[in-house]
């Protein structure tokens, strides 16, 4: 992670033993604007899609990822390139332009959400919408198994990587492992979301989608809302290493997901999925 | 909290000893709409306003806690009541009924924020208008001042009450204290914003708004978002069990707000607000 992720502070530290004025670093917090470029000659547009609390770096790919998790864009050739911001602000925006022959309708967007990637529903039309996860069905799927021990080491692989939430305390971690706990990819956020999306966008700009033969590693709770990103990317194994909302657990079984949760010191509970994991 | 917040599931629980099948609670997680009542006579309007993942139970004070912070009402004289919604979602609907002189300008929230007590800045119009805290500046400020030990026993206290916490592990909890460290509300839910909403919703309701003489603790990190609705209620002392983000310290600091961070086992530091705390 970039050193814009940290932030050094003076604090007190407070003990019964002692008091004293010491350094501290903070996971760093700022608000990006994710911008829609899209149209062709004179008829070009830039429209904003959302703001999120974020912790910068990682930052195209976090609008790739709530581009993409949202059902906005399908692929990465859909994606023309970033052109700049201007402004004084402009380290804080990112401008995803799409190609001229991406047909995008921005009424039918404001119609199902109007912005946010920190909830995932913010703004969609009613409680059903809350459902929808785009193209998520159409995902062939490959049988895959995987032992009990497999995922035992997972969260030990994590925290090796996890530098800024060492230094901080203060981020969310989302990590992907292919089926032999080969550490693929890590992205970490003051929002959980956040982090799913750079690791979600990082595999779109890649070409990598669908996730269908990875294991998402998630350091804290599963909602809903991760799973249903979760599902966008075509990932079929979430193991979480805090506890599941109830909500989470019934969509993983509605989209046929293995979900995992508090994994740690060799234990962990399945909520569904229950067959891909094998003695 | 009710039992509509806790659900039950079979799952498998996985050590390196044993596999078996158990119960398992888990905390509920719903989507709720919150929809605004406005006009009068023949000139009444309902419109939707935000869809919130949450965990059912204290739903009006988490409507009328996410209007107050977000600066939509301004103490519970101008809400008439709470209209029963129609339909089959209508358990997972708050309606608020605005009193009929309240003058509620819709193309205004429109401008400033679309939806979403999930993150608190949806929509909002541009990074700037993130920073926007609504009132909060206007509350007079009282001096107080706390002994380094007043804060030691706030977690022991909070998890006593935690309910469900306890018996699913997945929620986060908000809870108001006074200046001797008798608790005097607590709520949760699986989202930190909710939890917060819910706590200053009861507060609103109650009339005990601005709080200015009480201690909110936090049982998990410290974010920009919970910041700001902090200040909207007028809270001094901010106490979080994780760790704040730089922006959240930044906050603290512009609203004169006494934030500490990582208290657990009687130690904890203090990022702002420190000529507060004494020996």
């Amino acid at each position: 992670m970039s050193d814009s992720s940290t932030s050094r502070v003076l604090i007190k530290r407070v003990s019964a033993d002692d008091i004293k004025e010491a350094d501290d670093m903070l996971a760093v917090e700022e608000p990006l604007e994710i911008r829609l470029q899209f149209g062709a000659g004179s008829n070009t547009e830039t429209k904003s899609i959302s703001v999120t609390m974020r912790t910068p770096g990682h930052d195209r790919e976090l609008a790739v990822g709530f581009l993409f998790t949202e059902g906005i864009i399908k692929d990465r050739d859909q994606i023309s390139g970033f052109p700049e911001a201007k402004g004084a602000l402009r380290d804080n925006v990112v401008v995803v332009a799409l190609g001229d022959e991406v047909v995008f309708d921005m009424g039918k967007l404001e119609r199902h959400f109007y912005t946010s990637s920190s909830c995932g529903v913010c703004g969609k039309a009613s409680i059903e919408a809350v459902r929808t996860v785009g193209e998520a069905e159409d995902y062939p799927f490959e049988g895959i198994s995987l032992q009990y021990e497999a995922f035992y080491r997972l969260p030990e692989l994590l925290n090796k990587q996890q530098e800024v939430f060492q230094s901080t305390g203060g981020l969310h971690a989302s990590a992907l492992f292919d089926l032999n706990n080969n550490l693929l990819a890590i992205r970490e956020d003051v929002g959980r979301h956040n982090a799913l999306d750079k690791l979600i966008g990082t595999a779109v700009l890649e070409g990598n989608v669908p996730l269908d033969k990875n294991i998402l590693l998630l350091s804290g709770r599963a909602s809903f809302e991760l799973i249903q990103k979760a599902a966008a990317a075509g990932i079929k194994i979430v193991a979480a290493v805090g506890a599941p909302s109830s909500l989470a657990v019934q969509l993983a079984n509605e989209f046929n997901i293995t979900l995992i949760g508090f994994l740690r010191n060799e234990r962990y509970n399945i909520y569904s999925g229950m067959h891909r994991v094998i003695p």
